[in-house]
């Protein structure tokens, strides 16, 4: 995870190969360490200098990646095994997945490494990304932010093809590490790894199969009293066991005994992909939740009544709040709004009142344990309104209109500031609204 | 719904009031019919010539729209049943919701337009979307689409505020209406006009009270025989109740009772507004699933895996496609890749493969009754990909690069052709990946 200096076998200068998109992820999302492409023809990769051979090489590398055909990976393995090398990435697949013939060749792997003192992670995986430093040897940028949530998944997708996607919700990886076919370093090891990792708030875990559950379960144990960890287990039925054994060759168990390890072990079973990166980057980012009751606050009456109903059928509490507090959140909004808790604005566009003056209120006063907003929104709803307003009011630009309300429909200027507990966002905008940005933005400062 | 004409009282020029912003939503969102707006001083609005009173109309107009404070309402009201007005919306709050002197102004309010014959929809709502006539009267712009998803909410932002949020997701309203307090026309009446609506294809409803159970159960059973009916019922606990009564004065009825009712009705129930939109927009759009047998088909191994495992867990079948048709399928597909169903093609960028030759092959096999994609994806990966390849390749712009690669990476440039079963796609990449936006629009076309 933090090598000063990492070599790849298989990365050239075609930019349709996988292993040239992986090798311009270590050099352009803003890893410091030496870079050394190992190429049989090439002299130079992305204007680095090409080494024909391991032994060719100026110094031993830290790490090096392989994207090499499964059959001609293990000479070239036991190459850098012969110059030191102790740790490596084996992107390529082509073994235990395919049945008996990968199996053997992955039991010659696993020898080979073993040989040379080489820990490694796959065969069949995506690597690794650690923004504390920046690296990143996957498919796609990871955008240089360094986040909060540690991801250990046993899908590649889960680790690269998701960063856009991540990146859009604003939802940043500490760490992340694709365990492919677990021959050597497996998802337990990653567990352990996030687990005393500083940088890393909360774990999420993709996960097809367990294949040490007494191991899981204690390592699992040490991490959760010290970190929330939540998990996606998808091999549990006929269905999901079939895919992920052709997948990474999987061995699944049954829904419900991983849904009694999960529970003996703390660690908190999601049903989705959204859910899975959703919680996690809420528990990264958010204060534990000590206790059941919720503030709900919004600007209408339907996502009032749908996020007061969510919680109570999910075991929180919505308590009516206190004569005294009601008075004082009275004095703050419209008459027709409602202060009880829910509270709802009723259709409002002060984004500072229900982003930052309410909540900070709300919070002080000692009635909840926890406080979700839903509509806190300024540039995103001016946009929208865009199409209607332009030719009406004369606007040249969405830009001009947007700036033209702003002092009249003011945006949150400021963020809550310690609000001491857990406060969750709900909008109908994405990062194309400004108030939204600043939460999202606001949510990797307080880590 | 229809209105050859339409007056509003309430809205003048001032471009940060509802009223007005409702007035512009029915200039310029394309409707065909006489618009009247009705003001004190103004001599225009929006360019429309205004008019004093009711009285001083040219014509009668089919429908009006009020959105005055609640204590002025009745006598405009009265003028416009004078004039022989029938129909009005009345998006005035300030009624039943505010406690029992607004309860006594609405049952007064109910009074003056019976004695007028006049129908009304409100008050405490948001009004009407027909996109059939280009008429919206509500806060935000429709997008002038047709769609074929009929939506009946007693909020009024599931009608207008998530519109935005809609059309970025590629769904779109045929009729929609805001019932608000539903002092006249309810949410029973709404669901049996849209039942019988031609453009509509399938229903979501969004719930806080049903009022009249046994009028609820007649009429949704007959609905339900033609076309799907989705509804997010929030009523059900006690902060729901609660915070229902504030928001239209809804009385709610314990989760159990309505669980009970939707089930004796045939209507689905789903738990959040992404399902209840989601869902209803897969209903509206996609033949109906006539057996258990669902084919699914992934770039990747962890997508594979989970959506086969969902699939399964919602009582579905991922059956083991016949050796056949495993051989057609690895014909086309990479080595490495699973022909079992789950059908994974491994990172692969050929949408035309995954996106339409492979769905029509697994479709014509009549071995499943559904099929599931996930990864059709071409400019949105190249998009994400681009930071890293800029410099390196020398590419000026984005564009540039995304169709200098369009032809090695080809896009998805046809669509499936008349597949007769749903098919369903998962994408990482929203409408900025064309194969998303083609699908999505895709989706309007087969209505």
């Amino acid at each position: 995870m933090n090598p000063r200096s990492i070599a790849t076998v298989g990365a050239g200068n075609n930019p349709l190969k996988m292993g040239a998109i992986q090798a311009l992820s270590i050099v352009k999302d803003g890893y410091k360490g030496k870079f050394y492409p190992v190429h049989p023809t090439d002299e130079e990769v992305f204007g680095y200098r090409a080494y024909p051979s391991a032994a060719a090489l100026p110094e031993t590398p830290d790490l090096v990646m392989f994207v090499l055909p499964a059959e001609r990976l293990i000479p070239v393995l036991e190459e850098f095994g012969r110059i030191g090398t102790k740790r490596a990435i084996i992107i390529s697949g082509g073994f235990r997945e395919t049945g008996s013939g990968g199996r053997r060749l992955e039991e010659k792997l696993l020898q080979a490494a073993r040989s040379h003192g080489i820990r490694f992670l796959g065969p069949n995986c995506i690597g690794v990304i650690n923004s504390e430093i920046l690296l990143n040897v996957t498919l796609l940028p990871f955008a240089g932010v360094k986040g909060s949530l540690g991801m250990a998944s046993q899908s590649g997708t889960y680790v690269t093809q998701t960063l856009p996607y991540l990146a859009d919700r604003g939802i940043h990886f500490s760490k992340a590490i694709s365990v492919g076919n677990e021959s050597d370093i497996n998802i337990i090891d990653a567990l352990e790894y996030l687990g005393e990792d500083e940088q890393t708030k909360a774990i999420a875990l993709y996960i097809e199969g367990i294949r040490d559950a007494a191991r899981f379960l204690a390592v699992a144990r040490q991490v959760t009293a010290r970190k929330p960890v939540v998990a996606q287990y998808v091999g549990g039925t006929a269905a999901g066991a079939r895919a992920g054994s052709s997948h990474t060759g999987a061995l699944a168990s049954p829904d419900y005994l991983v849904d009694g390890l999960f529970k003996q072990a703390g660690v908190l079973r999601v049903d989705s992909l959204e859910d899975l990166y959703y919680q996690g980057w809420s528990l990264a980012t958010q204060p534990p939740l000590r206790g059941r009751r919720i503030g709900v606050l919004t600007n209408s009456g339907g996502p009032s009544t749908a996020v007061a109903h969510t919680c109570s059928r999910g075991g929180l509490d919505v308590p009516l709040f206190s004569a005294d507090l009601q008075e004082e959140i009275k004095k703050r909004i419209q008459p027709q709004g409602s202060a009880a808790n829910p509270v709802d604005l009723t259709f409002h566009m002060d984004a500072s009142l229900l982003g930052k003056t309410l909540p900070e209120m709300i919070a002080g006063s000692g009635e909840v344990d926890g406080i979700i907003a839903h509509g806190v929104m300024s540039s995103g709803f001016m946009k929208a309104l865009f199409p209607h307003a332009r030719e009406i009011f004369g606007f040249a630009s969405e830009e001009e209109f947007i700036s033209q309300f702003s002092s009249v429909v003011p945006g949150l200027t400021e963020v809550p500031q310690n609000l001491g507990i857990p406060f969750l966002l709900s909008s109908f905008f994405g990062r194309e609204d400004r108030c939204t940005a600043l939460f999202q933005d606001l949510s990797l400062i307080h880590i």
